[in-house]
């Protein structure tokens, strides 16, 4: 141990690391303060982190709203665009130019910074701080989740164990088990062996952000509304084929109670002082993808500019910020930044990977036809759209020229960014269009469907309008399914579409802006609690597996407190 | 839904949790500043939690210590003693006496309190505030140690999944997963079912509070020491039968990390705003039942009087504070208190638990007996004994004067408490008896084998000095395994018993003070961060199921705030 340990310290530190460690925290009081939150509704966690009072944020209703700033992304790539460090590069170019600006962002997945290295929020110089606790335990909102998830898990086994009075049958139990932890062996076990352990079924544990209590906690718009919404949650269904829910468990109040601080926004701040809120973490595909709603509604309370984020790009996370967040809580968005590489750009336009760094104009013109579709997306949700150039060291004038060139035919404004190597002053000329666009006041935002489309025209217009899809291919199971859930009462529900992040197809390799193609529909499943069908649409991992040389092996604490390997 | 809470808002409300809602808690930054701690040194987790840096205790170590006092108690029974009362009651009457004092006591399990109704620390007007945070998430630490606990679990099969490079057997994992949850169905599982899951082998959960990795971090004394043991553990062993520990799979160190602000004390206070540092809580049985080293030292460093509490009776619990805590840590307790109850003493004596409320000082005097062994074993480490008899209304005086009567024949000291009622008033007699015998200054510690010993003349030693047994039974196999652990290098472990707490043999119903038994021992475990050997003498529970009506079932959030059920 000792011979490995040494290895170690010889090892330069890593940039973003040294970069968090080397930044001046404020006390989040004075965070909160600057947003006019006094210091007795905060509840500091350490002296850089602190949970906002629900009391006091429903105190503020009479308040108007700050305006709303969507950061979204193009069709994602291997490379990697910067969303969020645009989103905290904006938030401080905006703070700089002496707006009353919050971020708000999701929080990370403790599990996966054991697995893959590069947990964080945000990179080099555009990153919110303290950036070792937002990796680990942070405030402890997703243990909470997991222990509200394991009790209800709990709680079915153990009515089946006694008397099984609701009659449940226990082939029929969709309620999982979760675990914030890269955990492939857990994904598919048996329990309750041996004798007097209960009765022997298959079960399985997701990732705990794959839960839909999380997926509830941030859409939840109150104490009151998240018991309601776990009461909702269907678990599993009786012999009889009747939904059985958590509130016929009777573990609804439990749930709530084990979430009474979770559901308490967090507030940090970025490495420029600039206050941000980091507030729950749903999947992109089976859930929203988007931070909480108390969070955002609070941060809009507080500051005249809120930027957050949506999960991966435009298709898929801004579509369900959009029709599931957006729709459900009443935010009304003023403008959405596209983040866009020259990079990733090339990667749409045909380019392999491997050959990034040599200059290709056209591919990257060929490429604006992925960034094309993603904006004109957005507007037909009445919400103007802004393209953000996250500009890399081996990008050539010739390319960005072409980007601009491509997106003055388009009509939409764009800016050059480089927060990563700047912080928030390489976002202020961002942050200039966005007030610019934001003070015509032109956002006239409004869903993609009404809520009373059917459930299978909703999938087809999400298929059509935003994918450029021909159709969507139901067969005759889910079809049935879908009429069930009408029949159920659940026709109401906004639709979550779950396939891959890297095409507007449901094949991954397919990159640029397929059009005319097909979505199958693999499977349906209803999360009653959140309020929303989730459509499959492809493979979805719900919990990760650790990579042979997991990153956990690298990580320590040194004798002077700092971490090593974290991130 | 409504129905069911309507029912509920009709329920008057629970004694305890009245008494302790309707405390005034004052900030925790005046609680850690009565200490001498500054500010700059507390992490707040709210107002009224904080945790104290190591740093600033390590800066602590020329101060003198103040004087320890250990509580315990006689053989549990059925109604309950009240250890944890007597703590908290003693230590607000040491401070009402103007004395510097603070209590070290054990973090509650969060599962435990959705069986069972009852979380708790204390009880009446001898409670531990904020009760409903220390019986919820608390300051994290318990999730900490989960995720640390099956991080590892997670490298090991993950670990086989990839090369298996160490040859590890996966018929000999020794090391399971947790959850701090009563979860029966998990107890045996089978693990990584499926196409690429892993290799399928048998596993299971046992509770948070019985890993051995809560034990480690209430026997750790810094940080280093923290992953000096965490990187011992021993997990499995290969084909060969050569032991696999947490460093050959490279997790020690992430671990550490995982565990970095669960190893720092956490301070509350008592309902008379009396310091408390409530810092780990491990099993009794299966580990050694006593809160963490460092707030135990850190206290010392703090305060003149430091009240601690071990689990169980002092057969068991002050047995391990004493061979387990004391000897690794190097402290000295100045007395122990032995708390004892009329009620107890009568079922020791051979009353039915059904008649306690009628008069019997036969039976009483009878029951002597029991508190009379302990009270000499506690004399055999070289600590003075003081008993407390814990007040209940239906106690006679008849019978507390047969118990006064029969303690001066030992030459002990008693004094009459009525803490439950009173709070520190009620223990003001017990605080001067505890002040005059630790005046004396007549302890002398020194553990009841010494360090060289064979292992099974350890329990042995233990079995005959304590339990009054008159030898052990080890068959071939068991005493084949101790030899090979003095081979492998334990030998100079102390052994922990894990054995039924209600009777000093093995059959929790022969109360009283029996002797002359034999103590089968059915197993032996290697706990090799912790450093003990776990023998094992009777049925141990490690993973608790829920009842059949949950007290989960009754918990709920009302729109005040304030929780119903919970304790």
């Amino acid at each position: 141990m000792t011979k490995r340990n040494d290895e170690k310290l010889t090892k330069p530190p890593n940039g973003d690391a040294a970069i968090a460690r080397a930044a001046t925290l404020k006390p989040i009081r004075e965070i909160g303060e600057r947003l006019g939150v006094p210091w007795e509704a905060m509840a500091p966690y350490g002296h850089t982190k602190a949970k906002i009072d629900l009391d006091y944020i429903a105190s503020l209703a009479d308040r108007p709203d700050g305006k709303l700033i969507l950061v979204t992304g193009l069709t994602p790539t291997p490379p990697g665009e910067g969303k969020t460090t645009t989103t905290v590069g904006l938030t401080d170019a905006l703070s700089a130019a002496g707006e009353n600006v919050a971020a708000c962002l999701r929080e990370p997945s403790l599990g996966p910074c054991f697995g893959m290295k590069g947990g964080a929020a945000g990179g080099g110089h555009a990153q919110v701080v303290p950036m070792d606790d937002l990796n680990l335990h942070f405030t402890g909102d997703m243990h909470a989740i997991g222990m509200a998830h394991n009790l209800l898990a709990a709680m079915i086994d153990n009515h089946i164990n006694w008397r099984n009075e609701l009659n449940l049958d226990p082939r029929r139990v969709s309620w999982r088990r979760v675990m914030d932890m890269n955990e492939r062996a857990l994904r598919d076990i048996v329990i309750g062996l041996g004798t007097g352990n209960g009765m022997p079924r298959e079960d399985g544990f997701d990732i705990t952000v794959a839960s839909e209590i999380m997926a509830i906690l941030c859409l939840a718009t109150d104490m009151a509304d998240l018991q309601a919404r776990l009461a909702r949650i269907v678990v599993a269904e009786t012999r009889d084929r009747q939904p059985v829910t958590a509130a016929d468990l009777e573990a609804d109040g439990a749930m709530a109670v084990l979430l009474k601080d979770a559901i308490r926004p967090n507030l940090v701040q970025t490495l420029e002082n600039t206050p941000v809120f980091v507030h729950g973490g749903p999947f992109a595909n089976i859930a929203h993808g988007c931070n909480s709603v108390i969070a955002t509604r609070a941060a809009l309370k507080l500051a005249d500019y809120v930027v957050t984020e949506a999960g991966f790009g435009a298709d898929l996370g801004a579509e369900k910020f959009f029709d599931i967040k957006c729709r459900m809580s009443g935010l009304k968005p003023a403008a959405a930044v596209i983040v866009a590489t020259a990079r990733a750009l090339k990667v749409h336009g045909g380019n392999a990977v491997q050959h990034l760094e040599e200059e290709d104009v056209e591919a990257v013109r060929k490429g604006c036809d992925n960034l094309r579709r993603h904006i004109r997306n957005i507007r037909s949700y009445g919400v103007p759209a802004i393209v953000a150039i996250n500009r890399f060291p081996s990008d050539t004038d010739a390319e960005l020229d072409a980007i601009a060139e491509e997106m003055r035919t388009e009509g939409v404004e764009t800016s050059l960014c480089t927060h990563f190597a700047d912080g928030g002053a390489g976002a202020a000329d961002l942050a200039r269009t966005v007030t610019e666009v934001a003070a015509r006041d032109e956002a006239d935002f409004k869903p993609i469907y009404p809520d009373d489309m059917e459930l299978l025209d909703k999938i087809r217009t999400v298929a059509q309008k935003i994918y450029g899809a021909a159709d969507v291919d139901a067969g005759h199971a889910i079809r049935a399914r879908l009429k069930n859930l009408e029949k159920a009462g659940y026709g109401h529900f906004p639709v979550c579409i779950a396939k891959t992040q890297y095409s507007f197809t449901t094949d991954p390799n397919l990159r640029g802006a397929p059009s005319g193609h097909t979505i199958p529909v693999r499977e349906v499943r209803l999360s009653a609690g959140a309020g929303f069908i989730v459509v499959i649409c492809g493979e979805i991992m719900t919990m990760p597996g650790l990579p042979r040389r997991p990153a956990a092996a690298d990580i320590r604490m040194h004798a002077d407190g700092h971490i090593e390997g974290l991130f």
